[in-house]
């Protein structure tokens, strides 16, 4: 199996909802470095897992749209915890319908499985994986 | 699946015995920076894998058992080598004891696997992961 | 010269004031990882520049009157932009004048200067480094 | 499952053939900074993986092969794309024949798979994973 | 004092001539991940050292005209040994001349020096700094 | 002014001597990844600051004399507290003298002052800094 990975960041804002959460009830909010793995059994004819210069704008599109921004008063999130994990998983969410729709171009349809992690600090990071078809 | 990650570290010494760890044989000693990952399949109803200050006070718990110390010296490793592979694992079990015995809260009980790494230098790890319940 | 470093961290939402800001004019946010180095020309007489142990608590306290805060709502930071460089210095100063005051210690007295960096990416940092009489 | 990882590096010079590349068709260069992980379901008798001293001079040889040469003008390469991906697998497959041939040890034929990364840059990196007998 | 530091790398072929190079002396490459750190004693009216992002932007149009070059056939290194140190004295003096010609905008021409950090490997970096006036 | 930098470590254990050190006064251990800078305003006539494979091999017999070692057994240290900062400033006076025998080639003699920093954790570093004649 082949693994290829495009690192990129975002600064948001956002609070938590849930005495579990403690003073990150407040209002703060993180850097998020995020890993992003492509995973596919085979290279293409140009023997490569994704071409690498796409896959880091299509990540950048993705983390543009969330990044510089209060998620509290993003339409997309109403009433959710955006947490490490959970935008671990929007992140992947959407890079998987960005391969489907073809904006990795026709040869990353054979990528098999993302891994999305985001790191918040020095000591803490979370990750969502899973089969492309699946999300 | 979805993980996170916690880390924190211990500084301890050791001798090991037999021909193969060469000048490794003598008393020495290591920083290990421990990452610890939790994985379950779904998000409890906060919207996270584990409550991570709760993660990070029974791992500060769990290694400050071990920390400063000459593990020679201890009669749980008493005849053992304590390998950073070892080491891994018996970080591993405690944790997963932890666990099983609602230390991080009922939700936790939903954790599927673990895996702890140990660096002990820029150039050398180890880690060990298994199912929580075969631990 | 000798150096010691500790490191913490805090996650802070902020909005910057000013074109040259572009969209971190917006409400966002960063996790900081804080190292900060003391600094001296000669031990103390246990061998050390000062207490690892007290350094970091005080690092923590220092953080924590900032930490899961919003500092657009801090009185502290009224119509200021609370940029990283900015921030860096209101850690070393608050920092020099914990250590006027003898919490860590009457040999870290002794300590001569303070360097305060504030890692808010994988690809930026800014810090704030003076004497210590100065700040 | 126990894993190992050693790490160590290589410096060499390349181009690419395909419209994909970009500017990277050009003759150009890179370090890169290689993890091997060592898998094993058990440990051996000295509670280890693999000699960790062994693995690194067996890696250190095999990049030694690599190393400060333009792969271009190596005939194993000739009309191959050396991507990172691509040279992940060749450094695993090596690896893997090594292994095989006693030369990390009688104990060494129980790891069961190999996972090499080749990290290009700060932002990016590549890997191969893979059972060792299929290798 | 404050500092501001942005990163950003590039991937080069070069050669090197002296025994001293030992195989270094034949075609080879290097990635070299950046960091320019911008220094000067008070804070502009916005509360900065320099615009981070255009700062960016100039460092990528510096290194855009090295990366995925082979050095060796570069007009303006004929002769030289592109060693990690040249190149850091490099960068940093074409730097300084963009600031001085108002790249970085009015504010910026308050920067008083400069350090360039190129890291060639995960063990070993080389840095040139200098007073902005005197590049 | 140039800077190149080596990395290398070495893991020993030692005991502390003084309440203010608390449970580092058993008997414990650290890794310490230890970097080295050599500095100096000019290049030599090959373009570099010393020759870098020599700089390694120098440092790893400096790190070989203590490392795999119980420090407090080593009678250079008797009676003394082995701290990471007086451990830093002890491998810089030896490098000093490496360089002024002559071990660095004659070259080497224009480096001007190192500096020593010992990293014993992901959150804590010493560090000792000199010029060559005062060492």
């Amino acid at each position: 199996m082949y693994t290829v990975c495009v690192r990129d960041h975002m600064m948001i804002a956002h609070s938590f909802s849930g005495a579990v959460f403690g003073p990150a009830q407040r209002m703060h909010g993180a850097t998020y470095v995020v890993d992003v793995e492509f995973r596919r059994a085979d290279l293409d004819e140009n023997g490569i897992v994704v071409d690498i210069g796409r896959a880091g704008e299509i990540l950048r599109d993705i983390l543009g749209a969330l990044n510089y921004r209060n998620l509290d008063a993003e339409p997309d999130f109403h009433g959710r915890n955006t947490t490490t994990e959970f935008l671990a998983r929007t992140v992947s969410e959407r890079l998987a319908q960005k391969i489907r729709d073809g904006h990795l171009g026709p040869s990353a349809r054979a990528v098999q499985s993302l891994r999305v992690t985001l790191h918040e600090s020095h000591v803490a990071w979370a990750a969502f994986e899973g089969e492309l078809e699946a999300q």
